[in-house]
């Protein structure tokens, strides 16, 4: 089967701490992919603060989650990992030494794994109403993809943040009409959004309703209303043809928590001598590790994949002593960083 | 007295891993200042390797020594730390649960100590030949500072470093001779010095020879000629007025081995939990400690400085819980760092 990606070290999770956990394990001679349950490389500080200062990155005064990103991704680009995005790891079961891996999409063969994964794999947070998640994908969506089902329709939407805002400016000038509702008349959404929002609310053009849903009606195996109780305890009926909501992302642990790692506060407990699991060959490493003393702090994660990565190389190179070289100085490390040793 | 500095905490070390301390120590409120033997900040970064680019700092592609100094300065600036260089700690004292410490300068008093003086202490390398060090700082010097004893006298300059070039090249105005003395014809400094000697040499404005001082002999309680063995096994007596040797600096623990802290290897052993010493209040960070794993790696340093931070709360503010807070979302440390909270 062609479709198996047979690697040395598979990497759960694009984030600050996964990204560096490849440079570490490249110094080394290690080749690694990286698989991640999101779109975009990045974790947390592209999803969720990709525009705000961070202060504590060591010797870097302040930068934003998305330079933070960019800066790893420059430092990891000698070793040209292969990256398999909007994947979650389902299965892992080990087999003479070797992980046998499955994604969503991918297998995977591989002599370890780090598993960088934050918080877990962010899902979208999901309406807590009895039986209206067998609508999923047919008239409740949390994710859009194809945008043309919505021409001509009328369409509610929930939420208060960028995502519910942005496609309500969207559709707007497709659907039949629009509903937009939130359980306040507050945003964390770009002022500029909910102004235009505003507006079109004043032209007649959509409408804005403060309210949670609670309810629902069926009729001819489709949704066909919604009920919203509002804060002045009124319940409205609102007739529909597609209902979309955003939540936000909530992560979860997910499949990990069937692999047979020791797990304390949805936290994998590691030593601190390699941060591995109480599985060889697995390695925890960044938010996602618990241990006594244990931060959740993106430095703390970058010195884990260090010792993580000198851990792993009994288990890729069983027979190679491996010593302890410095990017100042050795030639070695210079060839594979593709940089000329200077001469002193 | 007040000579006395009382201070919440003392980092020894002002290399990357000392001025990381600040800052971590910083965000948690703690007030610190720093001591270092040398005479600049910065450690090794500026003493061994000023502008050799360094690759494994996370999220910093690649940066010189004196970079890497200069961003961690910056990030420091908002807590303002006090250094102490030029100056070694030659004691330290537990009393009724504060630190009295004693530098070649200063007295202070703290709470906690925080060691991250790497390797140790750098030192001058010693000329080793019997009794000769008796002269030091008469006849002998490993380090100038008053440059007029020199006018018209006759020196000898060992070392084939930039020290030993750039004192030779300073030197040849104002004294009556020089004679640059190397184990070997080949230099470790600056091409451009070496050429500029090697001009004098040819102008017969000095000497250098290819050899190693083996002896002296003394006239009237002083050094009057050194013996040199040259490569061709012949012994050349040599008249001086002053003799410089600058062999470069070798570290050395020095003081710190009579602390009473438990050492392996030249190392200061601690836990992982905290990054604390035998001694409870004494916390070993970065090159200097040792424990399961330990890497000497700079980025390691920087971790360890987080924990140890927050280790050395309970003996500073012995009744307050402290918080893990972010340095993207907390107001109260923007307020310390003295930048403005984002509005989301």
């Amino acid at each position: 089967m062609n479709n198996i990606i047979n690697i040395d070290a598979l990497i759960i999770g694009a984030g600050p701490v996964g990204l560096f956990q490849v440079f570490e394990l490249g110094l080394l001679g290690i080749k690694c992919c990286v698989v991640d349950s999101l779109s975009k490389i990045g974790g947390q500080c592209i999803e969720l603060y990709p525009d705000k200062p961070i202060y504590d990155i060591p010797a870097i005064p302040s930068c934003t989650g998305k330079e933070l990103i960019n800066n790893l991704l420059e430092q990891i680009k000698p070793f040209k990992p292969d990256f398999y995005l909007n994947q979650e790891i389902k299965k892992i079961k080990k087999k003479n030494n070797l992980f046998h891996v499955r994604s969503s999409k991918k297998k995977f063969i591989c002599k370890t794994i780090f598993i960088a994964a934050g918080v877990g794999a962010f899902k979208h947070r999901k309406l807590k109403i009895k039986n209206i998640n067998n609508f999923n994908n047919l008239q409740l969506f949390y994710k859009i993809k194809n945008v043309d089902i919505f021409k001509n329709k009328d369409i509610i939407i929930c939420g208060g943040g960028d995502s519910a805002l942005d496609w309500t400016l969207k559709l707007i000038n497709i659907s039949n009409s629009i509903t937009l509702i939130h359980r306040r008349n507050e945003f964390r959404a770009s002022p500029s959004s909910v102004l235009k929002m505003k507006k079109l609310c004043e032209e007649y053009k959509m409408q804005f309703l403060v309210g949670q849903i609670n309810d629902f009606n069926i009729k001819n195996n489709k949704i066909n209303e919604i009920k919203v109780i509002s804060n002045d305890g009124i319940t409205r009926r609102l007739k529909l043809d597609y209902l979309l909501v955003f939540f936000g992302l909530s992560p979860k642990l997910g499949p990990i928590l069937n692999w047979g790692l020791n797990i304390e506060k949805k936290q994998i407990k590691v030593n601190t001598k390699k941060f591995e699991t109480n599985i060889k060959g697995i390695f925890a490493v960044g938010d996602i590790n618990t241990y006594p003393g244990k931060k959740k702090l993106i430095l703390s994660g970058f010195h884990e994949t260090a010792l993580a990565a000198y851990g792993s190389i009994k288990y890729i190179f069983p027979k190679k002593k491996i010593y302890t070289q410095y990017t100042t100085t050795s030639s070695k490390l210079h060839k594979i960083l593709g940089v000329k040793s200077p001469k002193f």
